[in-house]
């Protein structure tokens, strides 16, 4: 999507350590009309899918999840929650997952009743690298019986192996811009097309 | 709101302790429709405001206000970021605030380079209790010098004092709803109107 890449060329920052900051648009101050048009760009590629729910992790993907479910009819939303630690009642679909970004592991958990056997779904987030929080996402698609009609990603890290390994599994992954490289000497990014 | 009102008495749940549940719309799995028409109406109660900026803090706010914006032209919404610790590196602002829920202190943080002086904001949350998020979210407005036009909340609890005391002080608190008392033993919420 050649308007996420403006976006991130004029707005985005790179840090040391492969870090793309993207605070000012995606994850702390959110430009909704460009989730809009973000959404737009799902529906496009994802057209003809039965999706009956979006699902996301919280905190960042819920804001673009929310938007972009106009797109697909307003299906409900509903975001994964991470604990770090966590009593399980028997009432919640629940996984663990490691973040790089944070060197910690989180549960992450969605009551069973708002993920249900045979539903359709779309997997919605910000950022895709590793793929330890998307996997923790189909992880908890596969407890329930649910099916994953695609993946909608906003940035991908094309050279971490995330992407790469969802594609080799069958999965449907969209993501809208792909980082093929950064330099943060001169803070520039390259994207695959 | 009727309609809020209404969502909340038929898949609402009454916990002891004071707990409401409202994790089937609210804040688990979102109703980004009933989001857009709580849009609708906080563009009604707040009409003839100047709103430059929306800002919520993470998690459950940050869905609401993304769809909520579009009422109010679009404007950003920034979500303020909760941290357990936090290194300060003087481009933040912080405060501290306390979770009952949790029953824990949270650090929470905006950068500067998205609240500004005289920037006049919207502060939208789902719950207020006894007030200690929004408190939060005015002293970062403080600290930047930004103007608290207006405090749009879906789910107020009357019978807690942190509504009275931000009416106290001048704001215009705009809760969708207020819940005047809950009885767990039978599930029934009664409402102020």
């Amino acid at each position: 999507m050649k308007e996420l890449e403006e976006y991130i060329a004029q707005y985005g920052t790179v840090k040391e350590g492969n870090v793309l900051k993207v605070d000012a648009f995606l994850n702390h101050q959110c430009d909704v009309e460009l989730f809009d048009r973000m959404g737009a760009e799902w529906a496009r590629l994802f057209a003809g899918k039965q999706i009956d729910k979006i699902l996301t992790i919280e905190a960042s993907g819920i804001g673009i999840a929310c938007v972009v479910s106009r797109h697909f009819g307003n299906v409900p939303v509903v975001f994964a929650k991470k604990y770090q630690s966590i009593n399980l009642d028997g009432e919640q679909y629940c996984t663990s997952i490691h973040s790089f970004t944070k060197q910690k592991d989180f549960h992450v958990i969605v009551a069973k009743k708002f993920l249900h056997e045979g539903e359709h779904v779309l997997l919605i987030d910000d950022f895709l690298a590793n793929g330890c929080a998307l996997n923790g996402l189909i992880e908890l698609c596969e407890e329930a019986g649910a099916i994953v009609e695609g993946i909608g990603i906003a940035i991908e890290k094309g050279f971490q192996d995330g992407g790469k390994k969802l594609r080799e599994r069958g999965y449907d992954l969209q993501s809208l811009a792909i980082v093929e490289s950064m330099d943060p000497a001169v803070g520039t990014v390259s994207f695959r097309h």
